[in-house]
């Protein structure tokens, strides 16, 4: 078997764990820490491709559970692959699907063989398991694909309010249930987990293109992911992931899972810490050890008018901004705040001000959306950038000057500085 | 005074009314015959402006009733500028207000004074005079003004349904009315629009930076549309305009109105048939000697899955392209049909396959909507294009081949080919 994935380790932070590094797949490299922007349904939602490589996207994400459902595997391979139907040459990733199957789904069955659920897209009934998951991704084609696992919530779901308890991927039967065991089905999901990885590995069709990582589970118990980290770790992969974290649990929480768990998966391979985050909690597990994130934040916060910046987050729909003419952000290279460095050629270079971003929004034009959204990919590309050269010099304390919002303490969205 | 506008006619066809010219204005020069793509709110829908640059557009549209109801003329200017607003340093051309005055909102009242309206935005009562429109229209600071003009319908209302009494511009009120009067009505819009034009002039504060042009009415009423036509002409302008044009009456009736009135103005002047259209009127509109168009089709049809080709539109929501792996049209040279040749670096160069666009639409992904709209602008941009050089060749027949959607009859939407 050839490797369809190498990972080189280029740095090492003297001071933390933080890695510098450089993955290597069939359609070409990315740089460690990275941050990868989510193309759910097979794109970056309001970004033409060349948009998102010019904000220095280097790997893209994409959801098997949305992609399986529409249009359906068969149809993305009779189109080309994921790749050429959605226009994008560089490397992708495709989740498993079982994240969206538990928190976006009403569950019929969990069993040992695998999910059953209803269909978000026509209410068909859906069975997923280890092995079709593994089929359906191996017919999409990414480069870098993932274990099916089992994700129970990370605490116990009857302690949540009910949008969190939705978040923490709990089953209404499941939820109302008297006789659920939080611990029981922490330790339930941990076996399902192990035993479903050597199924995706056993069902795996195209190990030398397609390289398969494993996810760590065990919920906010650092003792049951000491156990799966364990377990995980014990089939040789070219990627590991730590799964089911900041599922609702808060920072403090996710910090103290990562910083436990990182560093129990192997130093030579990247370690992916899934559907994470702010900007902190980015910092904090690059400190812990970890190389690979992804997170909807960017483009579904962008259609929002939430833009980040590195003092803080603007809500661009509010009246301060309507006659303002400076951009989201002065020192931000994006299209959006830097036109004239993508060959834009807007009247004297000037950005688009917050003023029209604001009009957009209130008028409810795409290129509200559209211009945030480009604006926040390349917010959370700058930080990665930052990041990967903060770990080459070790200049964590300058890093903390430049992004205070990586540095807050309270709640994970600051009030707005201007 | 300096002329904002210089109109350099450089060809004209042997066997047709058609020239071929170039106009220019302070935001740069534009080829005619012209398409104006149309932004309405200060955006083209869904595009950034580099995509409408590289689509070929020269010249956008931007709706005064719009703009002045929100942000407001006033905000517009404190953010630099209808050009610096919207990120656009080449031409830009606003209407009056007028039409939209009529067609989108409750009118109050129609008098000698002007107009008073129920604001789509916020319900408020808006009054729009002559000075007014003329006033907005400078502190906006498009390159190109137009006259405020009393829009009747062009046929009887009440000999239409109701949709197209709503197109026609008529009010609830009006539509009623015992006592409407067809041809009364059309006689005081002519006699208001000339009185209206000259207020426009005396109340136009830029004459030198800004090129007034005024419009000429009347109708389906060849009678009438060469009373408008002698008294709008008798200002001297920098072009002229011909309204009340497709806005409900068909094919056959455009084409008898147009060839009529355009001959009508002066040779050496823009000639600009106002809201239209398809590309079979555009092409019968050319022959009559106009020179520049404006519709909002490429981009509210791009928006409802609706792509144009030369053959003939493609309905892309339609179960026949699920797994089509062409572009919309093979001979397009535009970003979703021909990706390399702007250096979108999709896998092989490939095109955005019309399975993956009808993807998007069936998702209800932005994305669809903006390679669609991308594509329909370039369409109706290849096709003035063609027409150029069409008019500098004298090559209609040759034109007629490379384009059969312009030389259709019956319906203006025929059935899809594919």
């Amino acid at each position: 078997m050839n490797a369809p994935l190498a990972f080189d380790i280029l740095h090492r932070s003297p001071s933390s764990r933080a890695r510098l590094g450089r993955v290597h797949t069939p359609h070409g490299h990315f740089d460690t820490p990275a941050f990868m922007t989510v193309g759910t349904q097979g794109t970056v939602k309001g970004l033409v491709p060349p948009l998102v490589r010019d904000a220095g996207a280097q790997i893209i994400l994409a959801n098997t559970y949305h992609l399986m459902l529409r249009p359906g595997a068969a149809t993305v391979a009779r189109l080309g692959g994921l790749h050429a139907f959605m226009g994008w040459s560089r490397p992708i990733l495709t989740d498993s699907g079982g994240y969206q199957a538990y928190s976006m789904s009403d569950i019929n069955s969990v069993s040992d063989d695998g999910v059953t659920f209803k269909s978000i897209v026509d209410g068909s009934s859906v069975h997923l398991t280890p092995e079709r998951s593994i089929e359906v991704q191996n017919t999409l084609g990414a480069d870098i694909i993932m274990a099916f696992d089992d994700c129970p919530p990370s605490v116990d779901p009857r302690t949540l309010n009910q949008a969190r308890q939705r978040i923490a991927g709990q089953s209404a039967r499941a939820r109302k249930a008297r006789d659920y065991d939080h611990t029981r089905r922490l330790d339930e999901a941990n076996e399902r987990t192990i035993r479903w990885l050597l199924r995706c590995v056993a069902a795996h069709a195209r190990p030398a293109e397609q390289a398969l990582f494993g996810i760590v589970q065990g919920g906010v118990d650092l003792e049951r992911r000491s156990r799966s980290a364990a377990q995980i770790t014990g089939v040789d992969l070219p990627g590991y992931a730590i799964g089911g974290v900041a599922v609702g649990e808060g920072f403090s929480e996710i910090v103290r899972v990562v910083e436990h768990t990182a560093p129990l998966l192997p130093e030579a391979r990247p370690r992916y810490l899934m559907g994470v985050g702010f900007e902190r909690d980015i910092v904090a597990a690059v400190r812990a050890g970890v190389d690979m994130f992804d997170c909807v934040l960017p483009t579904r916060n962008g259609r929002n008018a939430f833009a980040f910046t590195p003092a803080g987050p603007l809500r661009l729909r509010n009246a301060v901004h309507a006659e303002d003419p400076g951009p989201i952000d002065p020192d931000c290279d994006c299209p959006a705040c830097r036109p004239a460095a993508y060959q834009w050629d807007t009247p004297g270079g000037r950005p688009f001000s917050r003023g029209y971003l604001r009009h957009l929004f209130m008028a409810r034009e795409m290129l509200g959306p559209i211009l945030v959204s480009l604006h926040n990919v390349r917010h959370f590309q700058r930080l990665m950038v930052d990041i990967r050269s903060t770990i080459r010099e070790d200049g964590w304390s300058a890093f903390g000057r430049r992004w205070p919002v990586a540095f807050t303490t309270g709640p994970a969205i600051p009030p707005e500085p201007g």
